[in-house]
């Protein structure tokens, strides 16, 4: 037997093949690249990841330094009382019963999304546009998925005739099936109307659907007006939030799942593969988070303080991009505007720019505006769109300014042109290069 | 189409069967079942769930307060500057040189083995008795496994013979191969030699296998003198560490991988796959941790402290069985016992008592100790063994008595009596329950 120059001649039989080829996550892959061009002093508008730009709640920082001692190894469900506080969250914000034994805290809910595809045997549906992670889960584990294109004419949204033709097409009524919706939308900043979720859970009811509802932004609905599909199909959904958006809390990462008991068995085998794997989340984060959830006064007025500033910086965004000439719709909930260049085709195909990729790489090198393209988003790649997070702006300065302003007064014309600056020069820099003459 | 009664009608097609049955992890299992006890006023020996019984050092816990502000997600590789820590940390500890780019941080060592797991395609090897989760992992993902026993007489520890033998016999010489080793050895508190590890690097280059080196108990060596297989077989060495043990904080979740150059592409695969699940560490507990890992002088005192603790108590602990007719081994690292019951048969099967699960099931029952069964440890469900976990002490209150001794000098030999005095209770009615006569 020979011996080898290098372990580097495994490479070609060791991968699993699921994960061969992967690269980073795109919204994580964008952000260091953007870290790469400032560390070279390019100057860098950084509206591809989506993190909330707003610093965790005062209280809930408090709250992590007195719990910085807790060490213990946490239940592999999550700390009780915090399972509680998740409880009442949902109970509070959805106006629905929500029991405690139902909630599981993970590390992120992507890592929660993640388990939940490994312990589930079924079919992903995925409306598209949608956010980055879902698909590649599926496919590491070598999940089945299925992909329903939504309209910029629908707004983006999923509609129930879409969704039960695409099930009558199957010709297989006992598929076992996980449908994911996501609203207020990522990438899109759309959402559903009750009404529309009452039509859609009536599908999922018929077809035995389990739809994972991403509510992750709901807190985030610009007008505080979010409403879960958990009221229509309460017995079938499983509610997904958590810590990153609305608390500004991304880098603790704390997700959170909530599992109706028709769906225990799915809870409970989720439960067992995250305590061979992530064990508990992390203890002081948790002890911490159930500050967040029980959100006090002084949170609920951070929380609209952030929609006062997001719904008008989203306004004015759209209405930048709308002059330009691009299609996009103004946003309801969360932090990003899908913007659509193709009523522009021709004038980009004249600049060499025929593909979802090549738009915005030209576009961060010809303007220093990092964007996402809608191939990132389950779209094809000839898709001439992008995502744009409306995020890059100090967060705690524009709260603070905020909170000198009566909350049932709106914030004077120029409040984003101060606070925000860099998100609107950004914009304006993509509105210019799109309309530039070659 | 007829409409379902309830979601629970999927039960019989809609899990993976990879997870189908499978149950909490044993040690996580072992400490709820031990929670409810307590909840029932019963007095339990808490011996089964392997944390460490000290505190997070106090200047750890102080940078933890420090850092609760931080929200941004971090890289998935991790930090940078704690990636250098850990780097210099290995430097220091093994003596050879680490660089910052091989390491990643996960949360929890358990984490990164799951993902290692899924990224790479090839077998596992398991010398057992062994922690409770490589197998369950390699389960979770549908790999191949291969246990390799261990005996009493080798000190529960693996030989280069019995390695070559095993991968002789695949007749596979180029088979992608993923060896476990862990040393300081959870259950067994054995340790390697050396001179015992270069031998085991050797045939582990012959056959081009990677070691995983499981080193998460390497600073609680009671002598502080751990070596590192990565000395012998630097190229194909992946060597695992985190917090959990030596710095007593498990609940944090936080753990480490190192890779050589030589294995860039599996970290990179594993980073690609951390990008879609946990995204990274969370950011305060990161943050923190670079001070534990730079380990100052109050740290090292502390380490110094808690082997002296653990030595002493180890030794007491294993006299008392052996007195009792058991077969266990001085521990010389970490804080487990792994006892053999074996010498007892006749008499225990007199009492019903023919298996590991039962030994440990009465055991809980009659005397209040709870510690694990062989078969958590990947040994035959009749193998009447089972781990001891000495750690059911107030660890803040034994350091601070400890640091009234000089380390120079022994602790007095009443010092486990006093300070440790559950452990030593639970031990003892171990022992008297194994001589009871029927």
């Amino acid at each position: 037997m020979s011996i080898p120059q290098s372990m580097n001649a495994d490479r070609s039989v060791s991968l699993n093949l699921n994960v061969r080829g992967m690269g980073l996550s795109a919204t994580l892959d964008i952000n260091e690249r953007c870290r790469q061009l400032q560390q070279q002093n390019h100057t860098v508008y950084k509206l591809g990841l989506g993190q909330s730009p707003f610093p965790v709640p005062a209280p809930v920082v408090e709250a992590l330094r007195v719990a910085a001692p807790e060490k213990d190894y946490l239940p592999v469900l999550g700390l009780p009382a915090l399972r509680e506080a998740v409880a009442e969250f949902h109970c509070r914000q959805d106006q629905i019963p929500f029991h405690p034994d139902g909630v599981i805290i993970g590390p992120g809910s992507k890592e929660l999304m993640f388990l939940v595809q490994l312990a589930y045997y079924g079919q992903i549906i995925v409306p598209s546009p949608c956010w980055v992670s879902y698909l590649p889960q599926a496919r590491v584990i070598g999940r089945t998925d299925k992909i329903i294109p939504k309209s910029f004419g629908n707004g983006w949204r999923l509609t129930a005739e879409q969704l039960t033709e695409s099930f009558e097409r199957d010709n297989d009524d006992y598929r076992p099936r996980l449908l994911v919706l996501n609203y207020p939308n990522n990438p899109s900043g759309q959402t559903h109307t009750a009404d529309e979720l009452k039509e859609i859970a009536e599908v999922a009811r018929r077809f035995r659907a389990i739809v994972l509802s991403d509510e992750i932004y709901g807190p985030l609905h610009h007008q505080g007006q979010h409403v879960s599909i958990a009221r229509f199909y309460p017995e079938g959904t499983i509610v997904s939030s958590g810590l990153s958006k609305w608390c500004g809390a991304g880098g603790w990462r704390l997700g959170t799942f909530y599992f109706p008991p028709d769906l225990y068995w799915l809870r409970d085998a989720m439960a067992a593969v995250a305590s061979e794997t992530y064990t508990s989340v992390s203890a002081p984060i948790q002890h911490a988070a159930v500050h967040a959830f029980h959100t006090d006064v002084r949170i609920e007025r951070y929380l609209w303080h952030a929609r006062r500033i997001l719904a008008a910086l989203g306004s004015q965004c759209a209405k930048i991009l709308i002059q330009a000439g691009l299609r996009v719709h103004r946003p309801v909930g969360a932090f990003y505007l899908y913007v659509d260049f193709s009523p522009l085709r021709r004038q980009l195909a004249s600049r060499g720019i025929t593909d979802g990729r090549r738009l915005t790489t030209r576009l961060l090198e010809e303007t220093g505006v990092a964007i996402l393209p809608a191939v990132c988003f389950a779209r094809p790649p000839e898709e001439l769109a992008a995502r744009l997070a409306y995020v890059d702006f100090d967060g705690a300065q524009a709260l603070a300014a905020s909170e000198n302003i009566p909350l049932h007064e709106p914030l004077p014309s120029d409040f984003t042109q101060h606070r925000c600056e860099r998100v609107l020069v950004g914009v304006q820099r993509v509105a210019e290069w799109v309309t530039a003459r070659n």
